[in-house]
């Protein structure tokens, strides 16, 4: 998916909602597990539900690897299902993946051809050739940890560094990790648990998308996000998950699970309108 | 797999050689096509070839993630098969993941239980609760990537860091990492493209096991690793992949390969009573 399809995605559906599949077996349902593929089933119905209201989805590959090939066919089954009948929707494989460059280009294999997803989030440390490899397909977008929504993001990402005292970490991995492709093809994950930074962040990408997590469970604004981070074309997409998926434990969790999509995508209408498109 | 038992497996064999299982299934000997299985046959052959010679396997995830559901099963086979016919070696899934801490939790739970490695990669980009949930497992290791072998190592490892100007990154991950766990279930990745860096790690983790790639394929040298970085226990564990692996692509590979592990493992018998056994 490119750019310009995105943002007629977010701009039909007036969102900028990204649901994270984060389908823990010890928390859906229990009359879905009499299915044969109990989390397929879960983010089936999730999707069927949520789909009008958001315009990506984001399974954090976690959940699926820590029940072995039977996790990675329900996450085949689920990418194949979206890509099948929601062409429209952004998909991200939720990752952070990252090795030397020959390792890194069987990463994009991976996710972006044995696992058709439009997208994959990738740890910086390990630099340039870890992550250029997924930027080598067309249509396909890398996104890059920049200042996570953890505690543990102050252990390393708000160090300061050599060139310039005043910037940090993070700062530094935004500035040079964007030389290495375009808002084209390169988005930054940045916590809505850290909205005051990111003014600072557009300052140095005015223009690429930014993948916020962190609101709802984990405590950040959805407002102090679109205040500080939006651009005229949004340049948004934040991420619930627990808030959503897990609203409700029962029959109706898919119905629920559409409620609260519906109240964030009305919410985000709003602040689309206030932050964005006058600026159109 | 604890750390007593670990330093016994290299006094044992004379040997602190990990092997890299990165079966690149377009690089496998062509009559192994024919199997079920190409790519868990093509291990379980080199390991029967291999064992004695080393102390450790490496089966890097991208490898086999490239394949989708078919790689994992893969994997799934290998390390099924290490466990039950070669409990005494270490298991090293080389893996780079990092997460929030729920999500860590299961990528633990991946590593630990669905696959039970002794050990797993971990960048360290996300912090201590991304790091922690994996230290959680008695007897099972973690490897942090500190200073790794490839050119993009230069990229932000090298960032000189706030509380002292001669701290550089890998450094400040190496002290403050070091502080959430021990020697007893803490390792560090530091590639062999920088022996001459391992007599400053020294003086931060005197004891601590290193994981060491890069030599062979990527140009390090063995002996260097070893007059820099071995400690009265040995304290290294060093990877070699392709130079193996791949060393014949005949139906004679496994015996190849075993000629070059046992070349190895010759040379590291050399340096351990070079470097480390008159100390003890």
């Amino acid at each position: 998916m490119n750019r310009l399809q995105l943002i007629e995605q977010i701009q039909q559906k007036k969102s900028f909602l990204c649901i994270g599949l984060d389908a823990d077996l010890d928390k859906i349902p229990a009359h879905l597990l009499s299915f044969d593929d109990p989390v397929f089933e879960f983010n089936k119905q999730l999707i069927d539900a949520t789909h009008s209201y958001c315009v990506a989805y984001k399974p954090n590959t976690a959940f699926y690897e820590s029940r072995g090939v039977e996790g990675w066919k329900s996450l085949e089954k689920t990418i194949e299902y979206l890509n099948q009948h929601y062409p429209k929707l952004f998909t991200i494989a939720d990752a952070k993946r990252g090795d030397i460059g020959n390792t890194s280009q069987l990463y994009a294999k991976a996710f972006f051809e044995a696992l058709p997803f439009d997208s994959i989030t990738v740890a910086p440390y390990m630099g340039e050739d870890s992550v250029k490899p997924f930027l080598a397909y067309p249509n396909k977008w890398v996104i890059v940890l920049a200042l996570t929504s953890n505690k543990g993001a102050d252990d390393f990402q708000f160090t300061s560094t050599d060139e310039n005292e005043k910037q940090l970490l993070f700062q530094k991995v935004i500035r040079k990790t964007s030389l290495w492709g375009t808002d084209q093809n390169l988005m930054f994950v940045v916590g809505a648990t850290r909205p005051e930074m990111l003014l600072e962040i557009r300052k140095l990408i005015p223009t690429h998308f930014l993948l916020v997590p962190g609101v709802g469970a984990q405590g950040g604004s959805l407002k102090e996000v679109a205040k500080y981070g939006m651009t005229k074309q949004c340049g948004l997409l934040v991420n619930a998950s627990r808030s959503i998926i897990f609203a409700d434990s029962s029959v109706n969790f898919a119905q629920s699970a559409a409620v609260e999509a519906k109240k964030m995508q009305q919410e985000m209408s709003e602040l689309l309108s206030e932050y964005s498109a006058n600026e159109n």
